[in-house]
Order: C-alpha cells, then sequence, then structure tokens
C-alpha cells in the first residue's frame, strides 16, 4: 500500500467505527465469569502447546497452574525446563510412561492413567491453582483406561473458579458437551510428509 | 476399567508392538533438518496460545525468541509479564496500536505496520534468534498493510534453521503454500455465545 487518498482514510475510519460499535456492544453483553472447561483437540498440531500458553499467561499474572500428563511421560522437555523458571507455581505430574504402543502393557498403562487421576483430583480441591492442565486425558478416555462418566462429573463438579484444560484428539461427545470452549485444530498442511524429522523445541 | 485377563492383556500388546513399528519406520523415514515457517490461523482459538506456547519450549533449551505483534499492542499482558522471567531471552515489540476497528486510522494502522516489518527484517537475520513470532501477521496482510509478495519472499528466504510461526485468521494462500506447517484453529463451541467474558489469563 502506497498512498492513501482522503476519501479512502475516511471510508475506512466510517467502516472501522460500526465495527467497533458492534464490538463493544457484544463486550457489553457477556457479564458472566467462570472457570472454563477447555477441550483442544483435533488431528493438527496446537493443542498441548496452546494449553501450555494459556498456562504461561496465568502464570504471568502470579498464578499458580498445575499440569498432569496422562501419556507423554517422556515428552515436554522443554517446557519442562521452562516451567522451572517459575519455581513452585507450577505443579507437575507426568504419570504417563510414553505413549501406548511404547509401553505395549495394557495394566501399567491403566494403572498410570488412574494415578494421574488421583493427582487431577488432588490439585481440583486446591485452592491455589488457577489452571489446570490434564494434557493427553483424552488419549486415556479413548482407551478407556478411565472410567468417562466419572471423569466428566468430576470436571462439570469443578469448584468455581477453577479453568481446566483437556487436551488430545478425538475428545469423546460426552465432554464436549460439558466444556465451555472447545478447539478442532485441523492439520492443513504438515512438514512430516515432507520429510522433516521432529525437531528441539519444536514437536518437544 | 476394572478386571483385565490375559488374554486381553495380549491382544493389546501384539497390537501395539505392531502400531509402534509402523511409527517407528516413519520416525526413521524423517531425516531432514530445517527452520520451519508455522501457520496458525482459522476462527477458532490458540493460533497465538500455541505460537507463544512454542516459544516457552524454544525457552526451555536455553534458546531466544523474537515476538513481533502487528495488531494487538494492547494485549497480551499475561504472555509478556511471564516471558520478562527469560530476561534478555525474549526480545518482543509491539508495534500494533491494537485492533484496526480501535484505532480508525488507516494511515497510523499502515504506518505501524511498516515498522513492524522493519523490525522482522531486523530479527531474521540475528543469528541469536531461533524462533520467530510473528502475531497477527495475517490480519495485516489481509487489510493490505504489507505487501504480500515482499513479505512472502522474505519469509522463504529465511536464513537456515531459522523458525517462524505466523498467526492470525485467513492466511493468505501464497503465504500457506510457502509454509511447511499449518494448522487451522476451528471453533467447535465458544463459551462467548454463553455469555461469559473474557478473563484473566484466559483471553488476555
Amino acid at each position: 500500500m502506497t498512498g492513501i487518498d482522503e476519501a479512502e482514510a475516511e471510508r475506512h475510519r466510517a467502516k472501522m467505527a460500526k465495527r467497533k460499535a458492534v464490538q463493544d456492544a457484544e463486550v457489553a453483553a457477556k457479564t458472566i465469569e467462570k472457570g472454563l472447561l477447555i477441550v483442544n483437540t483435533g488431528p493438527g498440531k496446537g493443542k498441548t502447546t496452546a494449553a501450555f500458553g494459556l498456562a504461561l499467561r496465568m502464570l504471568g499474572y502470579g498464578r499458580r497452574v498445575g499440569v498432569v500428563q496422562f501419556i507423554k511421560g517422556k515428552w515436554h522437555t522443554g517446557e519442562r525446563e521452562a516451567f522451572a523458571a517459575f519455581g513452585e507455581r507450577v505443579v507437575w505430574h507426568s504419570m504417563g510412561e510414553g505413549f501406548t504402543w511404547e509401553t505395549q502393557d495394557l495394566k501399567r498403562d491403566v494403572a498410570a492413567a488412574q494415578a494421574a487421576w488421583v493427582k487431577v483430583e488432588e490439585l481440583m480441591v486446591d485452592p491455589s491453582i488457577s489452571l489446570l492442565v490434564l494434557d493427553e486425558l483424552n488419549i486415556a478416555l479413548r482407551y478407556d483406561y478411565l472410567d468417562l462418566d466419572r471423569v466428566v462429573a468430576a470436571l462439570k463438579g469443578r469448584r468455581e473458579g477453577l479453568h481446566v484444560v483437556v487436551t488430545g484428539r478425538n475428545a469423546k461427545p460426552s465432554l464436549v458437551e460439558a466444556a465451555d470452549l472447545v478447539t478442532e485444530m485441523g492439520a492443513t498442511k504438515h512438514h512430516f510428509s515432507a520429510g522433516v524429522k521432529a525437531q528441539q523445541g519444536i514437536e518437544f
């Protein structure tokens, strides 16, 4: 864009003033404050990464966050190191022992998921926690490592003000139903298809 | 899931062993390492949040990241505060002055976007930067605040090893074409529709 004439600038101003009025009215109509149940699902990238980005935002306000990893026990090295900068304000539990195709041991996977859920219940009643990330919980539910109805009931019954983010592909319909915010990450294009390998700082 | 009999455990083991073999072969086939051009687009949440999550991951490995915000000058208070924990390892430039419907001033918006682009070009040649987040660049491109061909050419010509994440709705086709990884965030369900307002630590 090079020169902008006055008529063009004025049309822009009028259009944006109208848009701002609509925007302001929408904002004013929203008055509820509540702890949200957030689900990041779908086949694309960014489900866990966005959950950790939200945790970072909360940390920026001096709040505390909890992270319970259900499956990827060996991953997230980068985030763990980075969260160490916030000391006691991040409570981290890695319960899974890698993907289920790594362990190939159903009993051990079920036991790990159930132990992780006990940690979740502890953190859900801790009033110092503002946001709880339940990483790859959807995978544990998909493989029936946990009882779906019990998990959904516990999440619905979370204390007022607690935000919870659940990640993982194939979110169960009853969880989606209970959620306030559901985002489906779609893979439009992926560099793995072009032979690029997982790299430090990007995938792990 | 209560009792698991031996036959069930064995079926699970066999299935997962097969899956692991497929997985391992896929990983082995990927050998390329390169700085990625990543685009987070779509109407859903998590575009910027995932970009900042990726920045966090990089920081966990002791690397440096750059952030240039094209539009949301007044936002991201939480992240800015949180990134302060990493001191000099985060270089942050907020060039936009709020959404375009806030300023209602086309000339000022164009000038701000162009000044932001100058910062991007500086950071792109800085060898100490591993990841560059170009937040809401898609909005600046959509409103023609910047020349699309020039921007795409510069991004394609980035130095080897530099990862760049571009966020914002309505990514331009030529940018998608140039990208290695494109994720479309879809809004399956949004709490704003239920009258819930923007809350600290979640939206800002």
